[in-house]
């Protein structure tokens, strides 16, 4: 499949690197068409990778990554453009962090509103889907890492059928269908990320991120 | 030991309930000193239960217990009395949960406060400690009926021999020591308060109340 992932930060090359992994063809996207991290990755990857602005990965991708800061997101897929989103899934892994007040951060948008459903205010005619925002990017696409894999993560998406198709690519990270709950519509974006104020907390009481929230029942 | 539980509700009955199990003589407190609720509860312990005012329920304790709704939380202990509280352990179970725009709730305060923040500033000579705020009351008490208690609560607060006290009287609850995360602070209790969106959301998704979060490491 044609992926565009948004960002070159870890997350964004965590996430590339994997997908390359499996045989998906990446384009990296970022501001400008020779940013020199991705280009770094580029040349790491053995092929099947490319990079080249947000839209012009935008445009690649048959579904879209949104690994870009939260702070920065809304812009990024402006510049990305509606036209080249449109239909397409937006996989949005960001969080709606403001460092600008110090650490720990606060939410720059929480409570009665998220970044997802913003983006997906923004973008009516993309698919957002919310997962793998609670947890570090090492995990996110190696979940065995950690307790067998035998932990936590949500979906959260207004459309059926794109979340069916999220749930096959988190499969293919190894995410087990036990281990993904679909929270319901967009709107429950609104509680995994609001997750991430004790994540960091826990981040820094547990002296690593590789731990990981799971529901038992 | 003597403790006063503030809250008539079915947090404050479980809680006050389980302390009387264990042998600690408790005064249910509430708006005014016959409220049939407490009557019943009182009613229905065989000894060491009684009933009376916020106010005489903060004096009679050593230790007292945040029962309320978080939205009344601040006038309850108001009531209740400085005086009262003072250089006591307040073990705080509320959350600030705003249920006036409908449901699902939103927080009355967050993301750079906290209720349990605001109690202890309002209340600067007892010692605030936050926790089980997390869960349904049946688990709260009886954390083996899931999971082996195999899951997680946490405690914040700035007094660490309250929480240490705070922590003997959860291990009696059958919570284990290694489930019980020390978050830091007062302030980290905006990460607990804010995992309540979630909660509710998964309340729905699930289907029950008896779930709980696990920080597996």
């Amino acid at each position: 499949m044609k992926i565009g992932v948004l960002g070159t930060g870890m997350v964004g090359k965590t996430i590339g690197s994997k997908l390359i992994q499996l045989g998906h063809q990446v384009m990296m996207g970022s501001r400008t068409n020779n940013n020199e991290k991705a280009a770094v990755w580029v040349q790491e990857m053995e092929s099947n990778a490319s990079q080249g602005t947000f839209a012009d990965a935008a445009l690649f991708g048959e579904l879209i990554f949104n690994c870009t800061s939260g702070g920065a997101s809304l812009e990024v897929l402006t510049l990305a453009g509606a036209s080249n989103l449109k239909g397409k899934i937006i996989i949005d892994i960001a969080n709606p962090l403001d460092f600008s007040k110090g650490m720990p951060p606060t939410l720059s948008v929480c409570n009665d509103n998220s970044l997802a459903e913003e983006i997906q205010k923004v973008f009516p005619e993309s698919k957002v889907v919310k997962t793998l925002n609670t947890l570090n990017c090492a995990l996110m696409v190696n979940p065995n890492a950690l307790n067998n894999g035998d932990h936590t993560i949500f979906m959260n998406g207004n459309d059926v059928d794109a979340k069916a198709e999220v749930r096959k690519l988190l499969n293919s990270f190894d995410w087990k269908n036990e281990n993904i709950i679909d929270m319901g519509d967009i709107t429950t974006a609104r509680g995994t990320e609001q997750l991430l104020p004790i994540w960091i907390r826990l981040y820094g009481t547990l002296g690593t991120p590789n731990f990981q929230f799971k529901i038992v029942k």
